[in-house]
């Protein structure tokens, strides 16, 4: 049986004067920080700001590359080539990573934001480009990603470490795949579900699915939304469930 | 005597479909590239082509930040406090630090674009600020700037190696100071007086100034205006000339 | 005795993702509503729908045009030659102008946002290209602007109706300036008194300054700042006050 | 037999410091523009200084909105809400027609660009979503669209004038569609076989297929590409051509 477990949000989300998200509050609770790099969210000063909160708190830094796309959030599917997602990723990732050395501390992670999430997760070749990014930057990086998505595939074929993504405040459907956003019941809105689904992910490796039916979840690392109202509620809750249960809360790759 | 000097020009300007500068025809000509970073020129494809572009002619590979101002290409005056502009700062060099690792070769130097050189120079918070910036990225980084200028009295002061610039198609007055671009006689359009002008700061640091007399002008790297249409055309004959008289172009940190 | 005012607020300040201000609870107490055109904030999606707020709620609609910043918010002073600003200007205001009468109202005052607010106020060729701008667009709208501002010389110059702006929740110097805001007791944060010094100006034309001293404050529209969160209740203590002494809110232009 | 038609190409699409295009040698022969409006390309100032150069030169004044994407100009598909591009495509447009007006002319036309117009040709929701933003703010304006698409047909449901459009320098497929850009024989590079294709559909209605058949094509507009390096040379032959056998070059709406 498992006894640790890593718990990962997106922050850092604000963009010059609008502030986004509670990163303040979210981060006592969590192991990892995936930190907007300025395509979709974030600016130089965000970001800094943010990588010193994760440093401070003991939160391993991470970068969250987007598509460049303030208006929708980086949520707008849009086509790329390989050749410049390669660039744009790079680019990013290399903005965080110099910000977290400049303050003392080294960049761990990478994870996708939105669409970009989704595209390198479903296709092969724009799952490679991303990978490709991160390794040619620095090898030592873990790459974050849904289970059997392109993106770890190529992490994995690259050298890189590979950490799967489980999510404690979204429903699963029998298929083991997370419900639609739009469908009744696709989140844990109340942290205690969120707790308990977590717990259940970091100790037994499955979920109960919307339809009452078990369903394996294996997960390196168990995702909590950083942009819902009550984000730093159901993070309370669910390090707390996590730690009742004597599992350890603790950065992958630390 | 000195034997050798520093050639330097701003390059990868262009930004996506827009392309600016003769980067291919330039480089053979350098000894150090500066790479415009994103803010006021550049973007993450046009940046990692010319770091390419760079390292394959053996050019020392710069970073070339500038204010957030794609518009009027980062040449007007903003204002920007200290810690937005070490923010900004740290964004962009660690942004061109990072592609440079990823391309198999490392960032060597910084120098500010436009309005952001001026200001840099002129004003003691924001070379601070800037060195700053640059110095908690990497401390084996040197800082190119103007003679005497408050940047690279802050570089010193923090460390880092600082790089005094000097002008090669551009006029001086007797003061010695650069004459103002607007002033008839502001420019060396004629690649033998850029040459020549060249060859005499290197050899004997002084120039000859628009009125006649010799001001003393030494200087660690020369450089050439990039995006002028005969900018190849005076790079090949500044460097001709130098290595006729057996002065090696060669980046200064080489 | 006056027995009528105008009262403006700037709203629209959203972007995308990011909300801001407080548009639905402040606009049942205004008469004029001052919309961002997307440089310093506003996006299509939020301008169209502020447009929209604005006319069903009666308000007259104004553009607010400001610097292309984004991340300052378009508070960061910055050069921009008089060919510029009249474009950037007339860019804004067009687009606004066109969004109004696309949901069926019409354009009717224009007011500069933050630094551009305080250039054109204080630069007279800077007063005059806004002027121009406005002007070229559409001779039947109105400026607004502080007493004695370049930007209301030249609107009256160009034909243009000025409106001369007073504050109800700022405090005054005994010379008739606004109070610098990072003074003490430049805010009147308590609605009572905002409501008081409103009535004082639009009745009396004088308010109390910060010494006690009585001076004279003109003014054909009384300002409420929309992005302090208790901006709709000194909306609301202003109106009240206005209205309970007889005094009807309404556009100038109206 | 048709005694007139229109020759249309895009313009506009410098940005700030970067030049694109051939402008001044392009309009004498167009009898419609076609001008980019800020989101692909174009600023305020190039808006501008465009919309003066067709009015001198007798030339209709057009909007040609894109997607908001600088770095792929526009040419990158993305995923758009109808509420989006309608609020996009409103904003654009307005700001054009204001420059427009403020420049003593009027707007007449609106043409989409790039990744856009293939949207707004092939989808149904976005076709009525582009020719409500068009007739929400004006219903004198007129569509520049290809034969049968969406966008032409929303605009004639809508009350909108539609104007079919032809190419002089693309070859077409047997089956009436323009041969893919990456097959070869694509473009007609040489001017006399644009100029021959351009008097084709303008007297004929139908053109010879790249198979050597004969398809019909009418047009009420023919494009020429502005962004090739021969574009005024190509549009120079196909308006001698066209006036050599008696048709007038003329904007559909004059």
């Amino acid at each position: 049986m498992p006894d640790r477990i890593d718990l990962n949000a997106d922050v850092g989300e604000s963009l010059g004067p609008w502030p986004m998200g509670a990163d303040e509050a979210l981060m006592p609770f969590l192991s990892s920080a995936n930190i907007a790099c300025g395509f979709h969210a974030g600016d130089p000063l965000t970001i800094r700001r943010t990588v010193r909160l994760a440093l401070d708190a003991g939160v391993a830094v991470g970068a969250h590359p987007g598509f460049p796309d303030l208006l929708e959030f980086g949520r707008r599917a849009m086509s790329i080539t390989s050749r410049e997602l390669e660039a744009v990723v790079l680019y990013q990732v290399a903005a965080l990573a110099g910000i977290a050395r400049a303050e003392g501390g080294r960049l761990v992670h990478v994870k996708a934001h939105g669409a970009l999430y989704h595209h390198v997760s479903s296709d092969a070749a724009a799952g490679l480009a991303f990978a490709t990014a991160v390794a040619r930057l620095d090898s030592g990086l873990a790459i974050v990603g849904p289970p059997g998505s392109a993106v770890l595939e190529a992490a994995t074929e690259l050298g890189l470490r590979s950490l799967v993504e489980g999510f404690a405040d979204r429903s699963y459907e029998p298929s083991g795949r997370l419900r639609a956003r739009d469908l009744p019941g696709a989140l844990h809105e109340e942290p205690e579900m969120a707790a308990a689904q977590a717990v259940s992910i970091a100790r037994e490796g499955r979920v109960t699915a919307v339809d009452g039916s078990v369903v394996p979840v294996a997960a390196d690392t168990i995702c909590i939304h950083g942009d819902t109202p009550g984000a730093p509620a159901i993070a309370s809750a669910v390090r707390r469930a996590l730690e009742a249960v004597g599992i350890e809360v603790r950065s992958a790759c630390a």
